[in-house]
Protein backbone atom coordinates (compact mmCIF):
# COMPACT_ATOMS: atom_id res chain seq x y z
CA UNK A 1 0.00 0.00 0.00
CA UNK A 2 1.59 3.53 -0.91
CA UNK A 3 0.08 6.44 0.33
CA UNK A 4 0.89 10.16 0.53
CA UNK A 5 0.08 11.61 3.68
CA UNK A 6 -0.39 15.81 4.54
CA UNK A 7 1.83 17.70 7.21
CA UNK A 8 1.43 21.06 5.70
CA UNK A 9 -1.16 22.33 3.06
CA UNK A 10 -0.68 26.13 3.42
CA UNK A 11 1.74 28.23 1.77
CA UNK A 12 4.14 30.35 3.36
CA UNK A 13 2.40 32.43 6.03
CA UNK A 14 0.89 29.78 8.49
CA UNK A 15 -2.87 30.59 9.01
CA UNK A 16 -6.19 28.70 10.27
CA UNK A 17 -4.20 26.18 11.76
CA UNK A 18 -2.23 25.17 8.68
CA UNK A 19 0.98 24.31 8.02
CA UNK A 20 3.90 25.28 5.66
CA UNK A 21 4.68 22.50 2.93
CA UNK A 22 5.55 18.55 3.87
CA UNK A 23 4.18 15.72 2.65
CA UNK A 24 5.38 12.06 3.70
CA UNK A 25 5.06 8.93 1.29
CA UNK A 26 4.61 5.79 2.81
CA UNK A 27 5.59 2.21 0.85
CA UNK A 28 5.71 -0.81 3.05
CA UNK A 29 9.86 -0.30 3.30
CA UNK A 30 10.27 3.31 3.24
CA UNK A 31 9.41 6.83 4.28
CA UNK A 32 10.25 9.54 1.88
CA UNK A 33 9.86 12.96 2.80
CA UNK A 34 8.86 16.16 -0.04
CA UNK A 35 9.58 19.26 1.55
CA UNK A 36 9.97 20.00 5.51
CA UNK A 37 8.56 23.64 5.94
CA UNK A 38 8.24 24.75 9.70
CA UNK A 39 7.02 22.60 12.43
CA UNK A 40 7.01 19.41 10.59
CA UNK A 41 8.86 17.46 12.94
CA UNK A 42 5.35 18.75 15.19
CA UNK A 43 3.20 17.55 12.51
CA UNK A 44 4.69 13.75 12.26
CA UNK A 45 4.49 13.91 16.26
CA UNK A 46 0.83 14.74 15.51
CA UNK A 47 0.18 11.95 13.23
CA UNK A 48 2.53 9.77 15.50
CA UNK A 49 4.70 9.12 12.48
CA UNK A 50 8.20 7.61 13.06
CA UNK A 51 10.38 10.32 12.35
CA UNK A 52 13.21 7.63 12.48
CA UNK A 53 11.69 6.04 9.50
CA UNK A 54 12.39 8.49 7.16
CA UNK A 55 15.48 7.51 5.17
CA UNK A 56 14.65 10.19 2.13
CA UNK A 57 14.09 13.69 2.25
CA UNK A 58 13.70 15.57 -1.15
CA UNK A 59 13.46 19.79 -0.77
CA UNK A 60 12.12 21.34 -3.56
CA UNK A 61 13.62 24.96 -3.49
CA UNK A 62 14.64 27.51 -0.74
CA UNK A 63 11.76 29.57 0.16
CA UNK A 64 11.61 29.06 3.85
CA UNK A 65 8.42 27.81 3.86
CA UNK A 66 9.69 24.44 2.13
CA UNK A 67 12.42 23.83 4.06
CA UNK A 68 12.49 25.96 7.93
CA UNK A 69 11.64 22.94 9.62
CA UNK A 70 14.68 20.88 8.31
CA UNK A 71 17.48 21.39 11.08
CA UNK A 72 15.24 21.04 13.54
CA UNK A 73 14.31 17.35 12.00
CA UNK A 74 17.93 16.83 11.73
CA UNK A 75 18.59 17.39 15.51
CA UNK A 76 15.83 15.34 16.91
CA UNK A 77 16.32 12.74 14.86
CA UNK A 78 20.31 13.16 16.65
CA UNK A 79 18.99 13.60 19.74
CA UNK A 80 16.86 10.31 19.25
CA UNK A 81 20.14 8.75 18.93
CA UNK A 82 19.44 8.00 15.23
CA UNK A 83 22.38 6.07 13.80
CA UNK A 84 21.19 5.24 10.46
CA UNK A 85 22.13 7.07 6.88
CA UNK A 86 20.08 10.02 5.70
CA UNK A 87 19.72 10.68 2.35
CA UNK A 88 19.34 14.49 1.23
CA UNK A 89 17.91 15.82 -2.28
CA UNK A 90 18.21 19.26 -2.01
CA UNK A 91 19.59 22.45 -4.00
CA UNK A 92 23.03 22.43 -3.52
CA UNK A 93 23.31 25.95 -1.30
CA UNK A 94 20.98 24.57 1.20
CA UNK A 95 24.12 22.43 2.52
CA UNK A 96 25.91 25.62 3.33
CA UNK A 97 22.93 26.90 5.49
CA UNK A 98 22.94 23.45 7.49
CA UNK A 99 26.41 23.19 8.15
CA UNK A 100 26.65 26.90 9.64
CA UNK A 101 23.56 25.66 11.38
CA UNK A 102 25.34 22.65 12.91
CA UNK A 103 28.96 24.91 13.25
CA UNK A 104 27.89 27.20 15.17
CA UNK A 105 25.83 24.77 17.45
CA UNK A 106 29.00 22.70 17.86
CA UNK A 107 26.45 20.11 17.24
CA UNK A 108 27.88 16.50 15.68
CA UNK A 109 24.98 14.54 14.74
CA UNK A 110 25.16 10.71 15.31
CA UNK A 111 24.43 9.82 11.65
CA UNK A 112 25.77 9.99 8.64
CA UNK A 113 23.83 13.02 6.38
CA UNK A 114 24.67 11.76 2.20
CA UNK A 115 23.58 15.13 0.41
CA UNK A 116 22.93 14.74 -3.37
CA UNK A 117 22.12 17.62 -4.91
CA UNK A 118 19.40 18.90 -7.36
CA UNK A 119 21.32 19.63 -10.65
CA UNK A 120 19.55 18.03 -13.36
CA UNK A 121 16.53 16.49 -14.35
CA UNK A 122 16.24 12.96 -14.52
CA UNK A 123 16.34 9.92 -11.82
CA UNK A 124 18.25 10.74 -8.60
CA UNK A 125 17.31 7.61 -6.78
CA UNK A 126 16.98 4.01 -7.39
CA UNK A 127 15.32 2.01 -4.59
CA UNK A 128 14.53 -2.01 -5.14
CA UNK A 129 10.89 -1.54 -6.08
CA UNK A 130 10.78 2.32 -7.40
CA UNK A 131 12.42 5.39 -8.40
CA UNK A 132 12.52 9.17 -7.39
CA UNK A 133 13.33 11.53 -10.37
CA UNK A 134 12.99 15.25 -10.58
CA UNK A 135 11.81 17.55 -13.26
CA UNK A 136 11.91 21.56 -13.23
CA UNK A 137 9.06 23.46 -12.12
CA UNK A 138 8.28 27.21 -13.17
CA UNK A 139 9.08 29.07 -10.16
CA UNK A 140 10.45 32.70 -9.12
CA UNK A 141 13.96 30.43 -7.58
CA UNK A 142 15.10 27.46 -8.85
CA UNK A 143 12.51 24.82 -8.11
CA UNK A 144 12.26 21.33 -8.54
CA UNK A 145 9.29 18.74 -8.31
CA UNK A 146 9.87 14.80 -7.63
CA UNK A 147 8.19 12.09 -9.34
CA UNK A 148 8.06 8.66 -7.43
CA UNK A 149 7.12 6.08 -9.79
CA UNK A 150 7.11 1.70 -8.61
CA UNK A 151 8.94 -0.55 -10.66
CA UNK A 152 6.89 -2.57 -12.86
CA UNK A 153 4.97 -5.39 -10.44
CA UNK A 154 6.38 -9.22 -11.35
CA UNK A 155 3.07 -11.22 -12.91
CA UNK A 156 1.67 -13.85 -10.51
CA UNK A 157 2.48 -17.46 -11.01
CA UNK A 158 -0.34 -19.79 -11.78
CA UNK A 159 0.46 -23.05 -9.56
CA UNK A 160 -1.79 -25.68 -10.88
CA UNK A 161 -0.67 -24.32 -14.43
CA UNK A 162 2.95 -24.64 -13.53
CA UNK A 163 2.47 -27.99 -12.14
CA UNK A 164 0.72 -29.17 -15.54
CA UNK A 165 3.44 -27.73 -17.48
CA UNK A 166 6.13 -29.67 -15.38
CA UNK A 167 7.79 -25.61 -15.03
CA UNK A 168 10.42 -26.03 -11.90
CA UNK A 169 9.81 -23.45 -9.08
CA UNK A 170 13.60 -22.70 -9.54
CA UNK A 171 12.19 -20.99 -13.12
CA UNK A 172 9.55 -19.11 -11.00
CA UNK A 173 11.31 -16.15 -10.81
CA UNK A 174 11.81 -15.46 -14.46
CA UNK A 175 8.18 -16.46 -15.22
CA UNK A 176 7.97 -13.27 -12.63
CA UNK A 177 8.93 -10.90 -15.36
CA UNK A 178 7.45 -12.73 -18.45
CA UNK A 179 9.64 -14.93 -19.63
CA UNK A 180 8.58 -18.51 -21.68
CA UNK A 181 9.42 -21.39 -20.76
CA UNK A 182 11.23 -24.21 -22.86
CA UNK A 183 10.36 -27.49 -21.81
CA UNK A 184 12.93 -30.97 -22.02
CA UNK A 185 10.86 -31.42 -25.39
CA UNK A 186 11.96 -28.27 -26.52
CA UNK A 187 7.99 -27.15 -26.36
CA UNK A 188 7.24 -23.40 -25.36
CA UNK A 189 5.24 -22.61 -22.39
CA UNK A 190 4.00 -19.41 -23.22
CA UNK A 191 4.32 -17.14 -19.89
CA UNK A 192 0.91 -16.23 -20.42
CA UNK A 193 -0.13 -19.65 -19.53
CA UNK A 194 1.06 -20.28 -16.28
CA UNK A 195 1.18 -16.11 -15.45
CA UNK A 196 -1.57 -13.48 -15.10
CA UNK A 197 -0.64 -9.73 -14.67
CA UNK A 198 -0.13 -7.99 -11.61
CA UNK A 199 -1.52 -4.98 -10.72
CA UNK A 200 -0.32 -1.46 -12.66
CA UNK A 201 2.88 0.13 -10.61
CA UNK A 202 1.99 3.33 -9.18
CA UNK A 203 3.29 6.78 -9.58
CA UNK A 204 2.93 10.24 -7.31
CA UNK A 205 4.19 13.48 -8.54
CA UNK A 206 4.53 16.19 -6.41
CA UNK A 207 5.08 19.58 -8.87
CA UNK A 208 5.79 21.62 -5.59
CA UNK A 209 5.65 25.46 -6.42
CA UNK A 210 5.12 26.59 -9.53
CA UNK A 211 3.44 29.16 -12.25
CA UNK A 212 0.86 27.59 -14.70
CA UNK A 213 2.97 25.97 -17.02
CA UNK A 214 2.00 23.22 -19.59
CA UNK A 215 5.04 21.64 -20.29
CA UNK A 216 5.14 20.51 -16.46
CA UNK A 217 2.40 17.98 -18.02
CA UNK A 218 5.00 16.21 -19.94
CA UNK A 219 6.25 15.15 -16.93
CA UNK A 220 3.87 14.20 -14.86
CA UNK A 221 1.91 12.14 -17.48
CA UNK A 222 -0.24 9.36 -17.14
CA UNK A 223 0.63 9.44 -12.80
CA UNK A 224 -1.82 7.37 -10.32
CA UNK A 225 -1.66 10.62 -8.09
CA UNK A 226 -0.44 14.00 -8.74
CA UNK A 227 -0.61 17.45 -6.42
CA UNK A 228 -0.50 20.64 -7.59
CA UNK A 229 -0.24 24.13 -6.16
CA UNK A 230 -3.58 25.81 -5.81
CA UNK A 231 -2.82 28.92 -4.02
CA UNK A 232 -5.38 31.06 -5.41
CA UNK A 233 -9.08 30.60 -6.52
CA UNK A 234 -9.44 31.18 -9.76
CA UNK A 235 -10.38 34.94 -10.15
CA UNK A 236 -6.78 35.82 -8.76
CA UNK A 237 -5.10 34.70 -12.43
CA UNK A 238 -3.06 37.79 -12.46
CA UNK A 239 -1.73 37.41 -9.19
CA UNK A 240 -0.93 34.01 -8.96
CA UNK A 241 1.03 34.60 -12.36
CA UNK A 242 2.91 37.82 -10.74
CA UNK A 243 4.06 35.93 -7.32
CA UNK A 244 5.26 31.86 -9.72
CA UNK A 245 1.77 30.65 -8.28
CA UNK A 246 -1.30 29.03 -9.78
CA UNK A 247 -4.91 28.69 -9.27
CA UNK A 248 -7.92 26.01 -8.71
CA UNK A 249 -8.47 26.11 -12.66
CA UNK A 250 -4.79 26.18 -13.72
CA UNK A 251 -4.06 22.71 -11.43
CA UNK A 252 -7.21 20.67 -13.15
CA UNK A 253 -6.29 21.71 -16.19
CA UNK A 254 -2.28 20.43 -16.18
CA UNK A 255 -4.30 17.13 -14.40
CA UNK A 256 -6.64 16.76 -17.58
CA UNK A 257 -3.57 17.05 -20.01
CA UNK A 258 -1.68 15.14 -18.23
CA UNK A 259 -4.18 12.71 -18.05
CA UNK A 260 -3.44 11.47 -14.39
CA UNK A 261 -5.84 9.56 -12.24
CA UNK A 262 -6.24 11.83 -9.70
CA UNK A 263 -5.63 15.10 -8.37
CA UNK A 264 -4.97 16.98 -4.79
CA UNK A 265 -4.71 20.35 -4.72
CA UNK A 266 -3.24 22.20 -1.44
CA UNK A 267 -0.39 25.29 -0.90
CA UNK A 268 -3.30 27.22 -0.27
CA UNK A 269 -2.99 30.81 0.10
CA UNK A 270 -3.59 32.21 3.96
CA UNK A 271 -5.81 34.53 2.67
CA UNK A 272 -8.61 31.73 2.29
CA UNK A 273 -10.31 30.30 5.95
CA UNK A 274 -12.68 28.27 4.19
CA UNK A 275 -10.94 25.92 0.97
CA UNK A 276 -14.63 24.18 -0.13
CA UNK A 277 -14.65 27.14 -3.24
CA UNK A 278 -11.04 25.14 -3.97
CA UNK A 279 -12.28 21.77 -4.68
CA UNK A 280 -15.24 22.75 -6.14
CA UNK A 281 -13.85 24.97 -8.98
CA UNK A 282 -10.68 22.72 -9.44
CA UNK A 283 -13.65 19.72 -10.24
CA UNK A 284 -15.25 22.21 -12.85
CA UNK A 285 -12.29 21.20 -14.98
CA UNK A 286 -10.86 17.77 -13.51
CA UNK A 287 -13.31 15.56 -11.64
CA UNK A 288 -11.15 13.16 -9.62
CA UNK A 289 -10.08 15.55 -7.50
CA UNK A 290 -9.56 16.34 -3.51
CA UNK A 291 -8.62 19.10 -1.18
CA UNK A 292 -5.03 18.33 0.36
CA UNK A 293 -5.86 17.68 4.25
CA UNK A 294 -3.40 18.12 6.71
CA UNK A 295 -3.63 14.64 8.45
CA UNK A 296 -5.40 12.37 5.61
CA UNK A 297 -3.22 9.95 3.75
CA UNK A 298 -4.60 9.87 -0.04
CA UNK A 299 -3.75 5.94 -1.69
CA UNK A 300 -1.62 5.91 -5.08
CA UNK B 1 0.68 45.35 33.53
CA UNK B 2 4.17 43.58 32.73
CA UNK B 3 3.75 39.62 32.38
CA UNK B 4 5.62 36.94 30.45
CA UNK B 5 3.70 34.38 28.32
CA UNK B 6 5.46 31.32 27.55
CA UNK B 7 5.40 30.05 24.23
CA UNK B 8 7.56 26.84 24.53
CA UNK B 9 8.16 25.42 27.68
CA UNK B 10 10.19 22.60 26.53
CA UNK B 11 14.19 21.40 25.85
CA UNK B 12 15.03 20.74 22.73
CA UNK B 13 13.43 17.57 21.28
CA UNK B 14 9.94 18.69 21.13
CA UNK B 15 7.60 16.37 22.93
CA UNK B 16 3.76 16.56 24.73
CA UNK B 17 2.93 18.98 22.74
CA UNK B 18 5.07 20.87 24.29
CA UNK B 19 7.13 23.29 22.24
CA UNK B 20 10.94 24.53 22.43
CA UNK B 21 11.75 27.92 23.71
CA UNK B 22 10.37 31.06 23.39
CA UNK B 23 8.88 33.81 25.83
CA UNK B 24 7.10 37.30 24.93
CA UNK B 25 7.20 39.66 27.68
CA UNK B 26 4.49 42.42 27.24
CA UNK B 27 4.93 46.03 28.51
CA UNK B 28 2.34 48.66 27.61
CA UNK B 29 4.02 49.47 24.94
CA UNK B 30 6.36 46.74 23.62
CA UNK B 31 6.19 43.22 23.48
CA UNK B 32 9.76 41.46 24.16
CA UNK B 33 10.30 37.83 23.10
CA UNK B 34 12.64 35.81 24.61
CA UNK B 35 14.49 33.14 21.95
CA UNK B 36 12.26 31.58 19.24
CA UNK B 37 12.23 27.79 18.59
CA UNK B 38 10.55 26.14 16.40
CA UNK B 39 7.06 26.88 15.68
CA UNK B 40 6.84 30.41 17.70
CA UNK B 41 5.01 32.07 15.05
CA UNK B 42 2.36 28.88 15.47
CA UNK B 43 2.04 29.24 18.93
CA UNK B 44 1.74 33.38 18.81
CA UNK B 45 -1.06 32.47 16.79
CA UNK B 46 -2.32 30.05 18.86
CA UNK B 47 -2.65 32.45 22.20
CA UNK B 48 -3.71 35.46 19.03
CA UNK B 49 -0.72 37.45 19.90
CA UNK B 50 0.31 39.55 17.04
CA UNK B 51 3.38 39.11 15.16
CA UNK B 52 3.50 42.34 14.30
CA UNK B 53 3.42 44.35 18.06
CA UNK B 54 7.29 42.42 18.54
CA UNK B 55 10.09 45.23 18.03
CA UNK B 56 12.78 43.34 19.98
CA UNK B 57 13.85 40.11 19.89
CA UNK B 58 16.40 38.20 22.28
CA UNK B 59 18.64 35.10 21.44
CA UNK B 60 20.27 33.43 23.44
CA UNK B 61 22.19 31.07 22.48
CA UNK B 62 22.80 29.15 19.16
CA UNK B 63 21.31 25.67 20.01
CA UNK B 64 18.58 25.41 17.29
CA UNK B 65 15.29 24.77 20.04
CA UNK B 66 16.39 28.66 20.94
CA UNK B 67 16.30 30.13 17.33
CA UNK B 68 14.81 27.99 14.73
CA UNK B 69 11.86 29.93 14.54
CA UNK B 70 13.51 32.77 13.99
CA UNK B 71 13.79 33.14 9.94
CA UNK B 72 10.33 31.46 9.47
CA UNK B 73 8.52 34.81 11.93
CA UNK B 74 10.81 37.51 10.23
CA UNK B 75 9.52 35.69 6.75
CA UNK B 76 5.86 35.96 7.90
CA UNK B 77 6.46 39.44 9.46
CA UNK B 78 7.49 40.15 5.97
CA UNK B 79 4.53 38.51 4.01
CA UNK B 80 2.60 40.65 6.69
CA UNK B 81 3.62 43.50 5.10
CA UNK B 82 5.78 44.54 8.28
CA UNK B 83 7.57 47.99 7.55
CA UNK B 84 8.30 48.96 11.12
CA UNK B 85 12.27 48.32 11.79
CA UNK B 86 12.66 45.38 14.42
CA UNK B 87 15.85 44.72 16.62
CA UNK B 88 17.33 41.95 17.00
CA UNK B 89 20.14 40.83 19.85
CA UNK B 90 21.57 38.10 19.00
CA UNK B 91 25.53 36.17 18.76
CA UNK B 92 26.95 37.43 15.74
CA UNK B 93 27.01 34.31 13.94
CA UNK B 94 23.07 34.25 13.49
CA UNK B 95 23.42 36.98 11.20
CA UNK B 96 25.03 34.94 8.56
CA UNK B 97 22.73 32.52 8.89
CA UNK B 98 19.86 34.84 8.28
CA UNK B 99 21.42 36.71 5.41
CA UNK B 100 22.11 33.45 3.68
CA UNK B 101 18.63 32.64 4.33
CA UNK B 102 17.37 35.59 2.59
CA UNK B 103 19.97 35.36 0.05
CA UNK B 104 18.87 31.85 -1.47
CA UNK B 105 15.15 33.08 -0.75
CA UNK B 106 16.30 36.01 -3.15
CA UNK B 107 14.03 37.44 -0.44
CA UNK B 108 14.34 41.15 0.58
CA UNK B 109 12.06 41.69 3.71
CA UNK B 110 9.99 45.51 3.49
CA UNK B 111 11.15 46.22 6.93
CA UNK B 112 14.62 47.06 8.66
CA UNK B 113 16.36 44.65 10.72
CA UNK B 114 18.57 46.00 13.44
CA UNK B 115 21.58 43.97 14.64
CA UNK B 116 22.89 44.40 17.89
CA UNK B 117 25.81 41.45 18.75
CA UNK B 118 26.09 40.08 22.28
CA UNK B 119 29.46 40.69 22.82
CA UNK B 120 29.45 41.83 26.52
CA UNK B 121 27.45 41.58 29.44
CA UNK B 122 25.38 45.21 30.33
CA UNK B 123 23.09 47.30 29.14
CA UNK B 124 21.79 46.26 25.85
CA UNK B 125 18.66 47.96 25.01
CA UNK B 126 17.33 51.69 26.85
CA UNK B 127 14.03 52.22 26.43
CA UNK B 128 12.27 55.02 28.24
CA UNK B 129 10.40 53.09 30.71
CA UNK B 130 12.79 49.87 31.32
CA UNK B 131 16.27 48.57 30.57
CA UNK B 132 17.38 45.02 28.90
CA UNK B 133 20.73 44.01 30.10
CA UNK B 134 22.34 40.70 29.39
CA UNK B 135 24.58 38.29 31.49
CA UNK B 136 26.86 35.21 30.67
CA UNK B 137 26.13 31.60 31.71
CA UNK B 138 27.38 28.71 31.89
CA UNK B 139 26.73 26.53 29.07
CA UNK B 140 27.74 24.21 26.23
CA UNK B 141 28.14 27.27 23.81
CA UNK B 142 28.14 30.79 24.24
CA UNK B 143 24.88 31.41 26.02
CA UNK B 144 23.39 34.95 27.37
CA UNK B 145 20.27 35.69 29.65
CA UNK B 146 18.67 38.97 29.73
CA UNK B 147 17.88 40.47 32.59
CA UNK B 148 14.57 43.02 32.05
CA UNK B 149 13.95 46.32 34.73
CA UNK B 150 11.58 48.74 35.00
CA UNK B 151 13.18 52.23 35.46
CA UNK B 152 12.22 53.74 39.12
CA UNK B 153 8.24 54.89 38.75
CA UNK B 154 7.68 58.53 39.76
CA UNK B 155 6.34 59.34 42.92
CA UNK B 156 2.59 60.15 43.43
CA UNK B 157 1.51 63.60 43.66
CA UNK B 158 -0.74 64.20 46.19
CA UNK B 159 -2.72 66.94 44.83
CA UNK B 160 -4.33 68.75 48.25
CA UNK B 161 -1.02 68.94 49.67
CA UNK B 162 0.68 69.97 47.19
CA UNK B 163 -2.43 72.95 46.74
CA UNK B 164 -2.01 73.58 50.58
CA UNK B 165 2.13 74.31 50.26
CA UNK B 166 1.61 76.62 46.83
CA UNK B 167 3.26 74.48 44.86
CA UNK B 168 2.89 75.42 41.02
CA UNK B 169 1.77 72.42 38.94
CA UNK B 170 4.81 73.00 36.69
CA UNK B 171 7.51 71.52 39.78
CA UNK B 172 5.27 68.73 39.62
CA UNK B 173 7.72 66.35 37.14
CA UNK B 174 10.33 67.89 39.65
CA UNK B 175 7.93 66.09 42.47
CA UNK B 176 7.77 63.32 40.90
CA UNK B 177 11.48 62.08 40.90
CA UNK B 178 11.62 62.90 44.67
CA UNK B 179 12.83 67.08 44.79
CA UNK B 180 11.53 68.93 47.70
CA UNK B 181 10.92 72.82 46.85
CA UNK B 182 11.49 76.03 48.39
CA UNK B 183 8.91 78.75 47.96
CA UNK B 184 9.34 82.22 47.76
CA UNK B 185 9.67 82.95 51.09
CA UNK B 186 12.53 80.56 51.18
CA UNK B 187 11.17 78.14 53.12
CA UNK B 188 11.32 74.22 52.00
CA UNK B 189 8.47 72.14 51.25
CA UNK B 190 9.94 68.56 51.48
CA UNK B 191 9.31 65.96 49.01
CA UNK B 192 7.39 63.20 51.45
CA UNK B 193 4.77 66.04 52.67
CA UNK B 194 3.28 66.28 49.37
CA UNK B 195 3.84 62.97 47.60
CA UNK B 196 3.59 59.24 48.46
CA UNK B 197 6.13 56.56 46.90
CA UNK B 198 4.90 54.69 43.99
CA UNK B 199 5.40 50.90 43.25
CA UNK B 200 8.12 48.91 43.41
CA UNK B 201 9.61 48.68 40.00
CA UNK B 202 9.36 45.51 38.49
CA UNK B 203 12.02 42.90 36.95
CA UNK B 204 12.20 39.71 35.12
CA UNK B 205 14.91 37.32 34.22
CA UNK B 206 15.52 34.99 31.97
CA UNK B 207 18.15 32.67 32.21
CA UNK B 208 18.48 30.68 29.15
CA UNK B 209 19.96 27.28 29.72
CA UNK B 210 22.78 27.09 31.93
CA UNK B 211 24.75 24.50 34.38
CA UNK B 212 24.27 25.13 37.86
CA UNK B 213 26.54 28.07 38.59
CA UNK B 214 26.36 30.11 42.13
CA UNK B 215 27.21 33.18 40.20
CA UNK B 216 24.09 33.33 38.14
CA UNK B 217 22.68 34.46 41.70
CA UNK B 218 24.56 37.87 41.32
CA UNK B 219 23.11 38.48 38.13
CA UNK B 220 19.81 38.42 38.66
CA UNK B 221 18.81 39.51 42.76
CA UNK B 222 15.73 40.48 43.76
CA UNK B 223 14.34 39.87 40.87
CA UNK B 224 10.25 40.29 40.49
CA UNK B 225 10.77 36.97 38.54
CA UNK B 226 13.23 34.68 37.53
CA UNK B 227 12.68 32.20 35.28
CA UNK B 228 15.48 29.23 35.53
CA UNK B 229 15.72 26.11 33.68
CA UNK B 230 14.92 22.91 35.15
CA UNK B 231 15.72 20.44 32.00
CA UNK B 232 15.72 16.92 34.98
CA UNK B 233 14.72 16.55 38.18
CA UNK B 234 16.99 16.33 41.33
CA UNK B 235 17.68 12.52 40.41
CA UNK B 236 19.56 13.63 37.56
CA UNK B 237 22.16 16.00 38.69
CA UNK B 238 25.03 14.09 36.88
CA UNK B 239 23.34 14.55 33.53
CA UNK B 240 22.04 17.64 34.07
CA UNK B 241 25.98 18.91 35.11
CA UNK B 242 26.89 16.66 31.93
CA UNK B 243 24.66 18.62 29.30
CA UNK B 244 25.44 21.89 31.17
CA UNK B 245 21.32 21.87 32.22
CA UNK B 246 20.10 22.27 35.60
CA UNK B 247 17.59 19.98 37.81
CA UNK B 248 14.79 21.48 40.05
CA UNK B 249 16.81 21.82 43.29
CA UNK B 250 19.44 23.79 41.45
CA UNK B 251 16.94 26.16 39.80
CA UNK B 252 15.34 26.94 43.38
CA UNK B 253 18.78 27.36 45.21
CA UNK B 254 19.53 30.12 42.95
CA UNK B 255 15.91 31.90 43.67
CA UNK B 256 16.83 31.32 47.27
CA UNK B 257 20.51 32.72 46.76
CA UNK B 258 19.35 35.63 44.34
CA UNK B 259 16.39 36.65 46.69
CA UNK B 260 13.73 36.79 43.79
CA UNK B 261 10.23 37.39 44.53
CA UNK B 262 8.93 34.46 42.80
CA UNK B 263 10.28 32.02 39.97
CA UNK B 264 9.50 29.95 37.38
CA UNK B 265 10.96 26.48 35.79
CA UNK B 266 10.90 25.22 32.55
CA UNK B 267 12.72 23.82 29.82
CA UNK B 268 11.80 20.35 30.53
CA UNK B 269 12.79 17.33 28.70
CA UNK B 270 11.12 15.19 26.47
CA UNK B 271 11.28 12.39 28.50
CA UNK B 272 9.10 13.91 31.25
CA UNK B 273 5.38 13.63 30.30
CA UNK B 274 4.58 14.97 33.57
CA UNK B 275 5.82 18.01 35.17
CA UNK B 276 3.78 18.02 38.45
CA UNK B 277 6.45 16.61 40.21
CA UNK B 278 9.22 19.42 39.03
CA UNK B 279 6.82 21.78 41.08
CA UNK B 280 7.39 19.58 44.15
CA UNK B 281 10.54 19.59 44.00
CA UNK B 282 11.75 22.47 43.43
CA UNK B 283 8.99 24.08 46.25
CA UNK B 284 10.65 22.08 48.85
CA UNK B 285 13.90 24.79 48.53
CA UNK B 286 11.73 27.68 47.06
CA UNK B 287 8.17 27.93 48.15
CA UNK B 288 6.87 30.94 45.70
CA UNK B 289 7.81 28.70 42.41
CA UNK B 290 5.18 27.58 39.65
CA UNK B 291 6.06 25.54 36.38
CA UNK B 292 6.02 27.89 33.07
CA UNK B 293 3.12 26.55 31.55
CA UNK B 294 2.42 26.89 27.72
CA UNK B 295 -0.20 29.92 27.14
CA UNK B 296 -0.02 31.03 30.35
CA UNK B 297 0.91 34.31 31.16
CA UNK B 298 2.73 35.38 34.35
CA UNK B 299 2.60 38.67 35.93
CA UNK B 300 5.64 40.37 37.38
Amino acid sequence: MLGITILGNNSALPAHDRHPTAQLLTTPEHLLLFDCGEGTQMQLARYKIRRSKINYIFISHLHGDHYFGLPGLLNSMGLQGRTQDLHLFIPEKLKTILELQFEVANAVLPFKIHYHFLLEEGVILEEKKFTVSCFKTQHRIECWGFLFKEKKHPRKILPDECIKHEIPSSFYERLHWGEDYSNKDGEIIKNDWVTKANTAPKSYAYSADTIYDENLADNVTNVSLLFHETTYLKDQEERAAARFHSTTIQAAMIARKANVNRLIIGHFSSKYEELDEFEKEAKEVFENCELAIEGVTYLL
